[in-house]
């Protein structure tokens, strides 16, 4: 059975569960350029650069749906599976506007967390696994880190459509804990270079 | 790594892929019973009360999120394999109190369909496919209908905290269309009994 009907209002997302790549929708591509100075190790992150080149670290997917609290902002994120010296790949994470906001991640592949962080310094970390949602309470910054050594992550997220997201909080302070592989697996520690 | 951090204010949904169940949640059940004249066959529906008693139609989940534009509700929808008469085993449907608040369903197994329409009787079906997701716009009503002959469809859906269901309207006045196995395969037909 085909999509039918008299209208063409409603929207179909088709998630390669390989990939986490949107079929017929052009991903927004964050590289290890963009995020200059938001991994602890700067000597490691120049001698990747140096190495392997401005690599993609993650990729996720804004639909361009109205910004409006009727509606909701949704898509796939996926994280590439690395390390900058021993801090895993990551998304650069994000305060809503609207800070209130809370957000829905729900893993479709993949290892990881969910680290997330209020402006008065409460944190919480959450497991990726296949098949769990994670719902990250409104106030809260949100970054989702791979901590696979070979397989993407990839999660399906749903925030109101007006929440925006505020990058610029955390590029300039950081978050105050980081996940970082310590004896072959990943450990929280603080940040050395939080302000 | 397990959970940790200095407040609890997140949640984890572990959705069971196989049954769509969320561990340690207890969900909510829809029988045949509870129903009753939602099918447009009559006489196919008190044949299957009669001989295969209160069957489960769908289940799915209300974990108590606060009712707040901020929030979010989240949860499983796991609707059954089988049909009374030609119409395959479906949710009641229904609107949004706030009519203008979208939702979105990921589908996690199975196949089917969701059906959608308007107050004014605009109409749409978009196909249930693992790794798809469906974005129902504000304003529609929304049934989600297993069209496999044995397996269970199982969704993961998110709308704002306090959409609210209304589920009375549909429940009165039913679809303007239906989904009937026709030929082995579905078809969308007129409803006899909408008014």
């Amino acid at each position: 059975m085909i999509a039918q009907g008299t209208t063409a209002l409603s929207k179909i997302l088709d998630i390669d569960p390989q990939t986490g790549l949107i079929a017929g929708e052009a991903a927004l591509r964050r590289t290890l350029s963009s995020m200059k100075g938001m991994f602890h190790n700067a000597d490691a992150y120049r001698s990747m650069m140096e190495d392997r080149g401005d690599v993609r670290i993650y990729d996720f997917y804004d639909l361009g749906i109205p910004a409006k609290p009727t509606e909701l902002a949704v898509g796939s994120s996926i994280v590439h599976p690395g390390r900058v010296g021993d801090e895993y790949f990551m998304t650069k994470g994000h305060f809503h506007e609207v800070l209130d906001a809370a957000e829905v991640y729900y893993c479709i592949a993949g290892q990881g967390c969910m680290l997330m962080e209020s402006p008065e310094g409460d944190w919480e970390i959450r497991e990726f696994l296949p098949g769990r949602a994670v719902y990250v309470p409104g106030r809260y910054a949100h970054r989702s880190i791979n901590t696979s050594p070979d397989r993407p992550l990839i999660t399906f997220f749903a925030f109101r459509g007006d929440a925006g997201h505020d990058y610029g909080t955390i590029e300039k302070k950081g978050f105050r804990k980081l996940v970082v592989e310590k004896d072959g697996k990943p450990a929280v520690v603080d940040n050395p270079n939080w302000r």
